[in-house]
């Protein structure tokens, strides 16, 4: 089996447990997200509100060694073949359920710190996804401004927004003039912002996991149909852990929505839905055949590999298993653009030759 | 230009607006589904309710000249190249909204009275996907038993059901049953059963366009997550209108979840997700580049070209241009599979040649 060396569009940080409590002032420490793990469950509460129930998370014993700890992981992706990684948050993600405008920006603020000097300070092959205040997008904004000084090359944005602010809508405008002049990648996680158990009956594991690739579609119809990629065409959208082969099955239902029903559609846009979602929508996978497949069969070309390092789902202990499998019948070509070519793309990692 | 001849798995039928006053009892008729219609808008009633609100549909004057009458339909039909379609309702669809178990079977069996009479009784080339009480799933299972008897082909079902009737319960068994024995094609109609208008902003028209999608991708993962599919390899599922192109994408994120999730799921199946999907699971489209795309790069070979007829969607007036389009530098088998094979292999109509 020829080793095949990859970047990775999704992988995460795990954060130490007391980061927020020992970043913060006490009055604002004690309100910062957390979490209580009992026999069967972990419980996370926010701003003192218990606000989502998860499974435990039963799985550390089986974590990767390097889960918690930078010169180990630097070790994990050197065994599994993984060059660069964008690695978005774990506990970061919790940010985006705070309202209180105080503590959301510190939080926010706090994690970038602790990234800034864990993660960017400490080495170039892991680049972290900035958290923002989802609270308030002026603070977001400015927040933003602040990590890409200090060399952040993403943001971490929710699939799932509070009702009334989905990202069609111009209040977002700040963000996606900072992010779009500072070329920051707008990373959408899948699973986040919203409920992860929405259907309990039959087949709930899996059709659980069904429902969250759909808001991750659903930011790239409210992003391209309500105008803000035409808007900035610079702006670049990745959607991490969704799968990939469903981007031009929705690019063409866009398409026929803008041509059939033109009569109804506003804003006019200066592209065709496809078009700008050709030019700007990313979306990353971890086994997907069919991502590969749609890269070869069709336009689009923004797809990325994901390890989803150290998660369940993701590939650690059968990267190369799962890269041969993946590749080894598929053209050079695209072998290459999926494994590396549009993460280049993207993001700034060294060469590896020149480590 | 070829005239390229295909048959259309995703069309419609117009009813006569009096459809149900005429055919039920008194009692019966003032209850049942009938729409206003004013200046901008569409007002449906059910059962003295009003339920629904549609734009008006102002398009009626742009209709094809044959949406309401049989011969002059078969014409067009000819005209465009469309040789077989299978024709889902377009009032039966409101009989989904109707929740007194008199009224809907009431309802069913005069729509599925009317279609047998007005046109399985009358020409072999259009076949339509009789109606269902959605109110009780035993009247459903006998209802669908006389259909199949009349020599119905398929049924509609909506992709939207009432919370907690979500097709991966066993309250459907008996309809699955019924289906599977009398090879009745179960097609879920894109659009149905839910509501139209789901988010109102910038992009509207687009986004909405794509929430039709959603529940049709949920259909799939709760039929073949629950184990219906699984218990009943002989039953068929059509997604109708919802495009083609994400159908391997989600059959290879079940298996994902199947796989990386497994000790969560419950049912366990005897095949992979994307193994049920390949053999039982069928999706319409009518302009998407990449469903034809898919068909040739991927494994995935359910794929049926829909005109969508008479509906603004659809391609009347530019059906030969859109199947050129679509089909012009395409592999003859791959053509062949789209725009006859796989309706051929789902449903009966006479050969072009022997009519």
């Amino acid at each position: 089996m020829t080793k095949i060396w990859a970047n990775s569009g999704d992988s995460h940080l795990l954060e130490p447990d007391d980061l927020w409590l020992s970043a913060l002032p006490d009055r604002l420490a004690s309100r910062a997200p957390r979490s209580e793990r009992g026999e069967k469950y972990e419980v996370v509460y926010i701003d003192g509100e218990r606000v989502d129930r998860q499974l435990n998370d039963f799985m550390d014993a089986m974590r990767p060694p390097g889960a918690r700890d930078l010169d180990i992981r630097l070790n994990d992706m050197d065994g599994e073949g993984v060059w660069g990684q964008l690695a978005f948050p774990s506990m970061g993600f919790w940010t985006v359920g705070i309202t209180d405008r105080e503590l959301a920006k510190a939080c926010a603020s706090a994690w970038n710190d602790w990234a800034y000097s864990e993660i960017i300070k400490r080495n170039s092959r892991v680049i972290p996804a900035a958290v923002l205040s989802m609270a308030n997008v002026e603070d977001a904004a400015a927040e933003l401004e602040r990590v890409a000084e200090l060399g952040f090359q993403s943001v971490f944005l929710p699939t799932v927004t509070r009702p009334g602010e989905e990202y069609a809508f111009d209040r977002w405008e700040p963000l996606w003039t900072v992010a779009e002049r500072a070329n920051i990648v707008l990373g959408f996680h899948i699973g986040t912002g919203g409920d992860t158990v929405v259907f309990r009956g039959p087949g709930g594991a899996i059709v659980n996991y069904m429902e969250t690739t759909y808001p991750g579609m659903r930011v790239v119809s409210h992003m391209t149909a309500g105008g803000a990629l035409d808007r900035h065409p610079g702006l670049k959208v990745l959607i991490a852990e969704g799968g990939a082969a469903w981007v031009p099955a929705i690019a063409d239902r866009m398409d026929e929505a803008y041509r059939q029903h033109g009569m109804f559609v506003r804003p006019k846009l200066s592209r065709l839905p496809s078009e700008i979602i050709s030019q700007q929508v990313y979306a990353s996978f971890q086994h997907d055949k069919s991502a590969v497949e749609v890269v070869a069969a069709t336009g689009y070309r923004n797809v990325l590999w994901g390890d989803d390092y150290p998660h369940l789902e993701g590939t650690y202990g059968h990267t190369q298993d799962t890269l041969n499998e993946l590749f080894s019948t598929v053209p050079a070509d695209v072998r290459e653009r999926i494994t590396r070519g549009t993460f280049n793309e993207l993001f700034t990692v060294p060469a590896r030759e020149a480590a």
